[in-house]
């Protein structure tokens, strides 16, 4: 058992070294190493540790193996990558300082291909450098700044999230979670678990059905670490109990996060959110997601445009259970990381400038753009 | 690596100690020790056991505990479980006998609940015998008789399942199959895996997307085990993924077991089923259940009336990933082992006596009679 409350002690971490006095974060910028700090994601809850990064390479390679992962936590390594790379670049000309640049944001984007906000951040800290006049030497804090500006709104866009997403959720709820949208998978706070976590804060009854979301597990892992910190009742099921608890008429919400969001509202999410959807609407509970508009692709126009991630067979294949092997040696497995859900069976999106119903083909461009 | 061929060695195992000359079965009597004898299912694929039972007390453990499971595997150890409780009693008078035999009856069927053949192998049991004028040392050789009858009809009902089956199943299929439902779950053969085991015998290529089948993973370990023993390609899929594959027209069929088939045709089966066929029916896939008669329970109208079982949060919790734990220390868990899918998602239910098509309030009874 884990004698520490890791978050804690994270938070004391943070409160002696992050710039912006911020409580807690996952990925963060250590100013006194001029290093990115990140929790390692891939040993919780038996281990936590930070791991610090000082080239853009290792933070690609951190987001592909899921060292840090969420889309929005993703898309804040990836920019805070883009200002390893702009410190690290030795160019003294402007174009060549774009070069390396525009080198890194390649490397970075091709870390996984699902998640928008991936790109979404890359491209916004390659715009603002570009958009710049300033001389290479000023674009380098440039970068960092942009970087840390990404970060904080990412917490303050998250707690706008849960502002608007906790006004749905009532005392007393049953809710389904899936995958891990907490704390861990954004920079603070969380979408749909922050959502759940402003809902207890308010002094809401709530009781949290856990997806353990196979393969990598992130719900018994991620969000079940998560909620014990935050002292909110929760159980664990597997992903194939969501339809046997909505069924019988125990669950009142369902609730998701998403890696990108199509203009009519197709949303791609961690695999198994669209069977869950699914078991939603046939037992007539709402299903939301939850997602800053930096996960909102409008430059797609439904859910089969969007890159769907293949993963390593192992993931699947390398369970064990009482230590022995989970399938004969030699099996072959497919692992689909993402599914896209349809609008038709997504009840509202709530992002942080507010709930968007159907039509979202209509609805959800003009949140996006206001 | 298993280096060997493990259902080979079961087989010249078989051929040599098996009454009926039958070439391979996961339950079996044997005569030279009167002793019933199964694979230990858990510890496959690691490990291949065989375990012999002499006391029908050990058998209702041994049911529980899942060393045997599919619905008619443990019909059929059930019934070799009364034939241990008859050769056990030291009853001389007939109502002593019958009290002994009772007893057993109670014990053994309230290892599981919600399979229905295990207390319909035990009843029928005990019906042969209370219907019998026989002496009591005659009624013990009845009992084992029986109990060998209902073994070996199980053989014959999962091979003409098969053949009905199979008619379904085209040349070129990709079929999710959930769960074990072949020989392991059986006497041999089985129900589901039986009929791709058929269609494959048949000639016909045949990709089987394995759900691995969480919590217990009898997909993983037991359906891909097999599907090694039998040459027929497949891959395994987390639970969660089945959706996705669904979803982009890699699959023409879905396949599963029963665990209680209720009179309007509601399916009790293992849990995940339910979003399974939820998700066959949003992408017009059949979903088919294939079930022996012994498996219908006219008894009861609809699937809320089956008693489904919750087993030990231990299924959920224990798993370990690169060995650390999957959940925090103290996390809570859920788990019903069994859902139900309500007959308006099942395409056609076969069965040894035929395929059975909607309307089956209608159809299954007949079915059943004939």
């Amino acid at each position: 058992m884990l004698n520490f409350r890791p978050f804690q002690i994270l938070r004391s971490l943070n409160s002696k070294r992050a710039r912006f006095g911020v409580e807690m974060r996952s990925v963060f910028w250590d100013y006194s190493s001029n290093q990115l700090k990140m929790i390692d994601q891939r040993h919780l809850p038996a281990r936590f540790e930070m791991v610090a990064f000082q080239d853009y390479r290792q933070v690609a390679e951190a987001i592909h193996e899921m060292v840090v992962r969420g889309a929005p936590a993703i898309g804040a390594a990836a920019a805070f990558g883009m200002a390893l790379a702009a410190l690290a670049s030795r160019a003294s000309e402007r174009s060549t300082f774009l070069q390396d640049l525009h080198q890194a944001a390649e490397v970075l984007k091709a870390a996984r291909p699902t998640a928008v906000n991936l790109a979404w951040a890359v491209n916004r800290i390659l715009r603002v450098v570009q958009d710049s006049p300033a001389p290479v030497h000023e674009l380098r804090a440039l970068t960092l700044e942009e970087a840390q500006r990404i970060a904080d709104e990412d917490v303050e866009v998250n707690r706008r999230m849960a502002e608007y997403g906790a006004t749905l959720i009532e005392d007393g709820d049953t809710i389904i979670h899936h995958c891990n949208t907490g704390a861990l998978a954004t920079v603070d706070w969380g979408t749909a678990l922050g959502v759940i976590r402003m809902a207890h804060e308010q002094g809401k009854r709530i009781h949290v059905l856990v997806d353990e979301t196979r393969p990598r597990l992130q719900g018994a892992r991620l969000t079940a670490w998560e909620l014990e910190q935050y002292g909110i009742p929760y159980e664990i099921i597997t992903d194939n109990a969501a339809g046997f608890f909505l069924r019988r008429g125990e669950v009142q919400k369902v609730l998701f996060g998403a890696d990108r969001v199509t203009a009519n509202g197709d949303v791609a999410n961690k695999i198994g959110t669209y069977m869950l959807a699914l078991a939603a609407r046939d037992n007539n509970v709402p299903a939301y997601a939850v997602v800053p508009t930096s996960t909102i692709d409008l430059s797609l126009r439904r859910g089969e445009e969007i890159p769907i991630e293949m993963r390593s067979p192992e993931e699947v294949l390398g369970l064990q259970f009482k230590g022995e092997p989970i399938a004969p040696q030699g099996a072959k497995a497919r692992n689909p990381a993402f599914d896209v859900t349809p609008a038709r069976l997504i009840s509202a999106i709530v992002t942080e400038n507010g709930i968007v119903y159907p039509p979202f083909g209509e609805n959800l461009p003009r949140m996006v753009r206001r």
